[in-house]
């Protein structure tokens, strides 16, 4: 389960929704002839079974969970690729993660710092900030302050040169004020359910770059999510990368996890088993 | 003079204005004790003499004009930061670029072509699409087309990696819609008057990126225009860059050079002989 999803059941997210719908953008399972498979689906992903493209879907190595597994799917290439693609993070860099204790900000947090860089989380609770420092964060702030822009200058010692950005709204204006001349935001959600209008005037004054980011524009590039799958497998592996779990629900307890996601109090990973 | 003069004017800049004030962002003159400089001022660059920070100012070499240096200083360093710097345009990918007869497109134009980039130029007289053509673009668009993206696309055989912006509103618009998912869009200017807002959801939508640059935002970097410049002086020595000069105005005509500016029917870089 993901973010997302609150918007494709309210149907305010990137694409329209027409019903009938099967939310659920990515699964793990064994194909007929007992291989273990992840795959990322465009909705039908709350569904006992799926057709995933080949293209889209990865053989899971044996020392990789199921739950690890789907949570690297999409979070994981999302937040890789935000950092990569999209920012250009670079070793000595400071970031802000915000979400830190999300799917993709916890992922993105170990990610930053294994690159090199200097990581300010952002989270909203005392236990998700505690999460944040346990993966390395280099300092963590609360996300609802209302002075975030000169909390993140004093936390970095400066403007910062890339942020990450999924609420939308004031909180977005709030992180763009802290960037530095040349800085990038990377936008990958609006969990405020608040869009941003961005002038360019405002751009110009401040020289920064704003990004949208959307997984599936990276389908269309036939290295880039092999290349990322593989790094992210390889991370959890080498226990270099530790995918935070949440709880995982029965397919019929899917509106109680909806319920706990638009929420926003879960830490981790949320997924439904589709099996039971 | 560049087309931000007319923004000062009205007062409508990035930066405000305070009267009295004389307005002017470069300057080419000789010092004391006779070396030939061109420089970068914040203001001030209509005047019969000039102080300019040694960081802002270079000498220049004997077999480059001062109406070549003058082009080079800030237009030039802003094309050259614009490509390399802010869209990072690589070998093989397809630019846009707007007001291709214009002090920045026009040396723009020629930059791109020397990274091995395609370039589609757009400006809106026939004589300007002819220079444009002479200084190498691949393809010349009429920049006041109802159908600009859809000729982008068709010139460019498909959505573009790269556009230069500096008019703003519906072009603005126009230009992004043609951009392929991960695609940058520069903007530089907005000489419609029309400062554009940009929607995140539409940035996420094309998982596209929109950067504002204003020259000053290098200052900062002791490396950034002393590297331009000198390649800059040297693509002129060599002959491989060729900036396109406009008339020579005595200073007490700035008034015609202001309308001439206005009307935006010259082509080639506007000065100002303040020595008359």
């Amino acid at each position: 389960m993901n973010y997302a999803d609150m918007h494709v059941r309210d149907d305010t997210y990137l694409v329209p929704v027409t019903l009938p719908y099967i939310p659920g953008n990515e699964v793990v399972g064994r194909t007929a002839e007992g291989k273990r498979f992840v795959g990322l689906t465009l909705g039908g992903g709350y569904a006992e079974q799926a057709h995933v493209h080949r293209r889209t879907a990865w053989e899971v190595p044996d020392d990789v969970s199921d739950e690890q597994a789907v949570a690297l799917c999409l979070q994981g290439n999302s937040a890789y690729h935000l950092l990569h693609t999209v920012a250009d993070v670079k070793s000595g860099q400071t970031v802000v993660i915000p979400a830190a204790a999300g799917g993709v900000g916890s992922i993105a947090v170990q990610l930053a710092k294994g690159i090199g860089a200097k990581v300010i989380a952002l989270a909203s609770t005392k236990e998700k900030r505690q999460l944040a420092e346990d993966l390395g964060a280099d300092a963590t702030l609360d996300s609802t302050s209302e002075n975030l822009t000169e909390e993140i200058k004093e936390a970095a010692s400066g403007p910062v040169q890339v942020a990450l950005e999924m609420t939308g709204g004031p909180t977005f204006h709030a992180i763009a004020a802290a960037l530095a001349p040349h800085g990038r935001l990377a936008v990958y959600g609006y969990a405020s359910g608040q869009t941003t209008d961005v002038s360019t005037k405002v751009l110009m004054e401040q020289s920064i770059s704003v990004s949208g980011f959307w997984l599936p524009s990276m389908f269309g590039d036939r290295n880039a999510l092999p290349t990322s799958m593989k790094a992210l497998f390889n991370a959890v592996r080498a226990n270099s990368l530790r995918p935070v779990l949440g709880h995982v629900y029965p397919l019929h307890e899917a509106g109680a996890a909806h319920a706990a996601l638009a929420a926003r109090t879960h830490i981790g990973k949320l997924c439904l088993d589709t099996a039971g």
